[in-house]
């Protein structure tokens, strides 16, 4: 099987394709001019670098391209930033430039990468059936390429689905991210500085994502697809778990932050179609997550300290 | 007041151009290079020639047009294939090129033109209230860009409304659909072949559809706003009310043609927020405004005819 794979760089997308190529298929990404692919190249893949959003350019290159199967990731993702930013608009000219050239070639399905945070706000776990409401320009593009992925799936006999990732953690995460920012200020014995941490959240280990991910792609299921442990836990077990694995649950400062208004109570999610229909479970619990996370962490930072030594 | 339009060339742009220019307004117009723009030009339109896709060169052009308000109204209409084509996607990608380009300018208000269409079916008369749930790539394409259009407007502090606009009619129809095709085959004294006509639908005659989103654009409404004539028709009786004006009953013949599945039975609207909010009223009834566009018609037909004569 030939996929092709948009946002292989980045900290979903990698371990995608590491998982693609496990499975024995042919993998194809499409890269933005400039990314540096090295680690892409060097894993077997095809790099086909283009801006999705030249569709007609796209559409040259997916010409020999031939895939039978599309993971859509590519999306902006800078922390912080992605709720509101505007390039959010580009990433759903890039997904529309994307549909428009597959359009033309052999592929059959689709799964494009969504987001817990499309649903509406809600006290309860989430299911595929709880309602969509997007209150974010994150979440609103997000909704809209969804949207237009059924449609165009249905105009040309694809199937397709829509896998909503719920909170994600492992190796490579941007750094000031909950995770990694507490495993780096307590490998470096600072204190952390916390809110109540009493936020109900789903985590799930970047590879068990990238392995749900990759099941629901092999599937025929269509539609919505939650992609979540789910089992809920809490911002503060989350801390708490890496503070007990490094020994230095003293560090850490609950309450030290205000929670911010615009962080939900609770976004859990239930026991979804992934569990249910595909019988999916994840590798890592939490334990063993965070500690796998934890000594990629010490081999980083120690590979950074030696290039910097060296370097100097 | 400075007013910036995309589709000011089409069937509802050019009458939303007239009706702008009635109030005074300064008119801006962004059409895609290679439109025949003269119509415009000769009304005092100042014609920003440019594809919207291109965020970057818009956003030039923009630079020192400093609107006050769009009236978003491009989009791909051709009859027929409007509803599954995949052209829909490149009207979205213009759309996302438009807002990231407006971002940057004065603009304070945006009204989107979406379509009765996004509705969920229903027997009942449609309000703002009733459930969205786009079923073809048209109407999803549609409801994305409402979406990005609301959440855009909230990140720029704008205000945004989404006009969905029912069934219209009235000169410069394209000639395959109902009402244009009904009068000029009763007029060259050909038989009509028709479905049964039971459809349910609401008409509005283009001008009243350009004074009721210029009522919108000039409002403080935000959100979902129906443009309807609130009276609930049936397309059997609009082809009858044709047929009466100009003397032809006799040719119409109902039943003669299947009615298509795709076809709801009813798509009509209440009295929306058009009505109750703004007091709108409609300045043609389905009688005066059919009137008015057989009058149209006739005169079209005979400068056609005198044109083809000159010429030969």
């Amino acid at each position: 099987m030939r996929v092709l794979l948009t946002g292989g760089t980045g900290f979903v997308g990698l371990p995608v394709a590491h998982r693609v190529l496990r499975a024995g298929c042919e993998l194809l990404a499409i890269v933005r001019p400039g990314r540096d692919t090295r680690v892409l190249r060097d894993l077997g893949v095809t790099v086909l670098s283009q801006d999705m959003q030249d569709s007609e350019a796209l559409t040259q290159v997916l010409g020999s391209a031939e895939p039978d199967l599309c993971l859509h990731l590519a999306w902006y993702v800078v922390p912080g930033r992605y709720p509101s930013a505007l390039d959010n608009l580009d990433s759903v000219a890039a997904s529309a430039g994307l549909l428009r050239a597959l359009s033309r070639t052999s592929c059959r399905r689709l799964v494009f990468v969504g987001s817990s945070a499309e649903y509406a706000p809600s006290d309860d776990c989430l299911t595929e059936q709880s309602a969509i409401e997007p209150r974010t320009l994150y979440t609103a593009c997000k909704t809209a390429v969804a949207l237009m992925t059924t449609q165009v799936a249905a105009r040309c006999g694809w199937t397709a689905a829509t896998a909503r990732v719920f909170n994600i953690y492992g190796p490579r995460e941007p750094e000031s991210r909950l995770v990694p920012s507490v495993i780096s200020s307590l490998l470096a014995g600072r204190q952390v500085q916390l809110t109540s941490g009493a936020q109900v959240r789903d985590f799930l280990h970047v590879e068990d994502v990238a392995d749900a991910l990759w099941t629901v792609a092999t599937s025929e299921l269509t539609g919505g697809v939650n992609i979540a442990s789910g089992t809920p836990t809490t911002v503060g077990a989350v801390a708490t778990e890496i503070a007990c694995q490094l020994g230095r649950a003293d560090l850490l400062q609950f309450g030290a932050v205000p929670t911010r208004s615009s962080d939900a109570a609770s976004v859990c999610a239930g026991r979804g179609r992934l569990h249910e229909e595909l019988r999916w479970m994840p590798r890592f619990d939490l334990g063993s997550g965070l500690s796998h996370t934890i000594d990629w962490w010490k081999r980083e930072i120690r590979e950074r300290t030696s290039a910097g030594s060296s370097q100097s």
